[in-house]
This record gives C-alpha cells, sequence and structure tokens, in this order.
C-alpha cells in the first residue's frame, strides 16, 4: 500500500458531512475491487467531496469513512447513476451486511507527530 | 476474529453521534494492544454509550466508530482519567497520526443479507 492511499487522516473545518460506511462482506471478491477503485475515483468528482479514509480488517469489518463539504454532495452521490448500480450489484452479491450513518461534524481535530 | 466481535455494524435510531477516530500507528506495539482492550472494556459502562466497531488495514490505517446516544456520554468519556492517560501515552508512542469527527447522526440505514 503505498503512503499516498494512506495519506488523509484530515480533520477540516465544522461544519461538514461524514458518511459512515461499516460492512461485512460476502466470501471472494467477484468483482469488488474493480468496481470500489472506480467509485473512488468517481467520487472525487462530486461537488463538495473533501476525502476518504478506509480500513478493512481481513476477514472481518470494512469501515469507509467519507467527508462532504454539505448534504448536497451526499445527494448527488447517492443518486449517482453509476454508484446506484454498484450499489445494487454490492447488495445482490458483495454484502453480508451494513450499514450507512449519515452525520455531521460539529467538532474535529487532528494529531500530527512531531519528527525527531 | 470471533462472531462476536464483528456483530455490530448496526444503524440506530437518529439523533445519536458518532465519534470516528482515525489513525495510522507507529510500527511495535508498546502495550498498545493490552490498552486498547482495556479502553474497549471501560467504554461500555459510559452513560449513552451503544457500540463501536474498528478495522484496521494491516500496516495501514485503522478507524474506530464509537456511537453515543449524546453529547454528555461523549465527554464523560473525554474526560475519563483512564482513557486521558490512554490518549496522552498514545500520542507519545502509538500514533504517527490520528484525525477525530465528533458527528451528529441524522440519518441511518442497514443492510442484512437474507439468508437463501
Amino acid at each position: 500500500m503505498s503512503e499516498q492511499r494512506v495519506a488523509p487522516v484530515a480533520a477540516f473545518q465544522p461544519p461538514y458531512y461524514a458518511v459512515v460506511f461499516t460492512s461485512l462482506r460476502t466470501e471472494g471478491d467477484a468483482g469488488y475491487g474493480e468496481t470500489a477503485e472506480r467509485m473512488g475515483e468517481l467520487v472525487k468528482d462530486v461537488p463538495g467531496f473533501l476525502g476518504e479514509d478506509s480500513a478493512r480488517t481481513p476477514g472481518g469489518l470494512a469501515i469507509t469513512v467519507a467527508y462532504f463539504r454539505d448534504l448536497d454532495g451526499i445527494e448527488q452521490w447517492r443518486t449517482h447513476t453509476e454508484h446506484r448500480a454498484a450499489k445494487e450489484y454490492g447488495r445482490a452479491h458483495w454484502y453480508e451486511r451494513y450499514s450507512l450513518h449519515i452525520a455531521k461534524v460539529e467538532h474535529s481535530h487532528g494529531f500530527e507527530r512531531t519528527p525527531r
């Protein structure tokens, strides 16, 4: 995994929105990786998209948090044609279960180690 | 990993709060695992604590999302003596960087695969 992919971990200036997507996948890939990469590119074009972080415990939970400036961006992404098709396919093939939480960030802060 | 540990993935009835903690660790454990387990137990006693989910990509990002019914619970946990000491130790030893986002959940939903 390149440094670039784990770089975000950013705290933005509130208010903004966090979309928390927590999932447990079915076994196998079934095209998941390719579609996930495509979605990761598409979402960057959504107005107000700030960035996203993902983590996945092998064989366990995956959590993706996408940050948007406002609800308009989230709604655009929610109704994006290609994204909708991917979600439908995901419910049929990729996910055992998931939860989605759309939340307005009221406080945030970041920490970065001081190089020694 | 036992089924019990990955079980949550729950969508609660809004409004409630999500505390998103995204981190990149330093190398090695340095007592992290033991303290993390202890914190995972302590937080269960905080009034209004609803549950938490964690995922960590090996060698990459870790994301923990803790859910609370209200800000009072988050404040109690933030100022909990043993938790404060752990956070201080963490900034000195465990984390390269992290971000924390406290957000009020406005919408949520869950999906569970229908057994076939």
